[in-house]
């Protein structure tokens, strides 16, 4: 029996029963509300959780890389949104898996990538499906919802020689930069509401809208009215993470992902203790310290998990995490060569530090999953 | 013939006789210096970088992880300092190395790992170089120069059953952290004044100190005194970055690392362009906007390497670039689908987003070299 002691530091952790109950409860929350969950692979990157995800269906996926689109299509998962704007050169590597019978969906939100994508797709003898992105408010990409350019866009996909207009879609970026509930309440309330008026005119032009997306967990977990909508796309909720936690969309027991890391060093001079998890094991996301400035780099927790006294990694170098000590039992109960779990700011880039998942069920190393890299 | 256009985005680019100059220029340094160099291989883990780097001859280097020091020995590397505390479990990854004939030094600053690393090298039946690693004002790790734990550290390495007692190394990460090359050259003096008056108390002892190791690029290029220090282990030299650049460690025509995108998007709303190389591609490395914040996560060149006007990647989303335009021209000059290249904040973390370079020569694509990845 693998213990995760046993493993070498640093390892990314995946606890296999949080996990479920994770995506267990996305699932039943989007059935109730009517809605198709098609989840975002893109924190994932992992055939076995797109498995489960999708309740051995292996059903409709989103993904932010060909090279997952490539990944996942070679384990049978034949309907995926890639939803990250397009351009032709991407176009390449997906093709082959529409040849061999996959329903691929790109996005656009402006008229020279619609043209310019229908015309390689059409070259190269194959027709995608394509949604209009929608800025409902996270001001990243899209048309806005009541603005000038959507009815052209959407006819470009329309009329195009290798599009399938399939309808519009949007991602509330801006619900990770909400205080509290309510606010990200609000956002869902504006993604429903702009992507449902796009839909209605893009209807009312006599354009076909049959696929309304959104999506992100925030407004997944909260939103309280999913009217309108036929799918959502949240992805993080898999694993949750600090960040997700702070902005009040999970509890502390729901976080699936850890850093495994040994105590390397104790710096009394300086008063931190040294992990061998740096900056390549967690990532320099600093999300949740947008809620919490204490959190620094991550929540540093015992092997089972639970949180130590005041402790996160407040700094970081490549190879070098430093916790800073405020609780002075912890340089006994942490001697050097102790090993803790990390609980990350942000799960969808700390899981990217690494090529797989060691699977946790209760205590013990019950699998390795292998993870897509790359684009 | 392939050109940087031609590849796919995003990708990573080292830019050859930039590179070469800058090996140069440090190997020039360091050998007019009197002083051994051991190239830092934690920002390139390449062998083909490697192998140029130290003038064809394999020689002496530096390592952050096992994976990077098993992979260099694989190639003929043959005396490499893992420059992270040791721990015993990274032991049983490195004794193999030692038993086909290489030297690996180790570093520690306490007596426990000292004790635990010497006891379980001699039960492999290897014996490893240690340094003592000193504090000399970065406060990551390492005992103060003038502090009471350098002799039992020392003494315990010499005596252990499997290490041999090599003498003392630091790195002054602080000079990351300066303003100007007036404070960079004072902390290479307590760098060089730290270890030299560690190594006379070692000797002072009867304690064997061969080596005596500084090392950051910012010391590097810029101390003007290395009397006493054999060997200096710099590493982002051989690339530079925006960081470099910001503290004026090097010229804007130094920087052999970008990366390419291409433009996905216009989003006049909100102005910014939207570029496909996110969070990622390019890390969330922030340390260039310590001194300038409006550099964001990088400078955003065209396809020559040349500054757009004040075009930089202002705000990430994980597969998503967002540049603020202050130039309004840069909406006619950068259409969508537009490829750019980005230099990077930190060309350590940027590099690890990638697992292979495609190496530019005169505008063209020549080679493509791995990296090694993982611990």
């Amino acid at each position: 029996m693998v213990r995760p002691a046993d493993l070498p530091t640093p390892s990314l952790l995946l606890d296999l029963p949080v996990l479920c109950a994770n995506l267990a409860a996305m699932n039943g929350r989007m059935a109730a509300a009517g809605v198709t969950l098609r989840p975002h692979l893109k924190t994932a990157k992992c055939p076995e959780v797109a498995m489960l995800a999708t309740e051995g269906q292996a059903g409709g996926i989103t993904v932010s890389t060909v090279a997952e689109a490539r990944g996942f299509a070679g384990h049978g998962f034949k309907d995926i949104l890639y939803a990250v704007g397009a351009v032709p050169g991407k176009i390449e590597g997906l093709a082959p898996l529409v040849e061999k019978g996959a329903r691929i969906t790109l996005i656009t939100d402006n008229v020279p990538m619609a043209e310019a994508v229908s015309a390689r797709a059409a070259e190269l003898g194959v027709t995608f499906d394509m949604l209009v992105e929608i800025d409902v408010g996270g001001h990243r990409a899209g048309v806005l919802p009541d603005g000038a350019d959507l009815l052209p866009v959407a006819r470009v996909i329309h009329e195009g020689p290798g599009t399938r207009l399939a309808g519009v879609m949007a991602h509330a970026g801006q619900s990770y930069h909400c205080r509290g509930t309510f606010e990200i309440r609000s956002v869902a309330w504006a993604e429903r509401e702009g992507l449902v008026h796009a839909a209605d005119r893009l209807r009312e032009a006599g354009l076909p809208c049959p696929v309304v997306s959104g999506g992100s967990t925030p407004t997944a977990m909260l939103g309280e009215d999913f009217s309108g909508l036929t799918e959502m796309r949240p992805g993080v909720y898999m694993f949750m993470d600090v960040h997700q936690l702070m902005l009040g969309v999970c509890k502390a027991g729901d976080l699936a992902l850890s850093v495994l890391a040994s105590v390397i060093g104790h710096n009394r001079h300086s008063g931190h203790l040294l992990l061998d998890a740096g900056a390549l094991a967690l990532s320099k996301d600093v999300s949740a310290q947008e809620l919490k400035p204490e959190v620094g780099y991550g929540v540093v927790c015992d092997l089972s998990g639970r949180p130590l006294p005041n402790l996160f990694v407040s700094d970081m170098a490549q190879e070098h995490g430093l916790c800073t000590v405020h609780d002075e039992s912890l340089w006994d109960r942490l001697p050097i060569g102790a090993k803790v779990r990390i609980m990350p700011n942000h799960a969808c880039m700390t899981a990217a530090c690494f090529d797989a998942y060691h699977v946790l069920d209760k205590g013990e190393v019950v699998d390795k999953w292998k993870r897509f890299g790359g684009w």
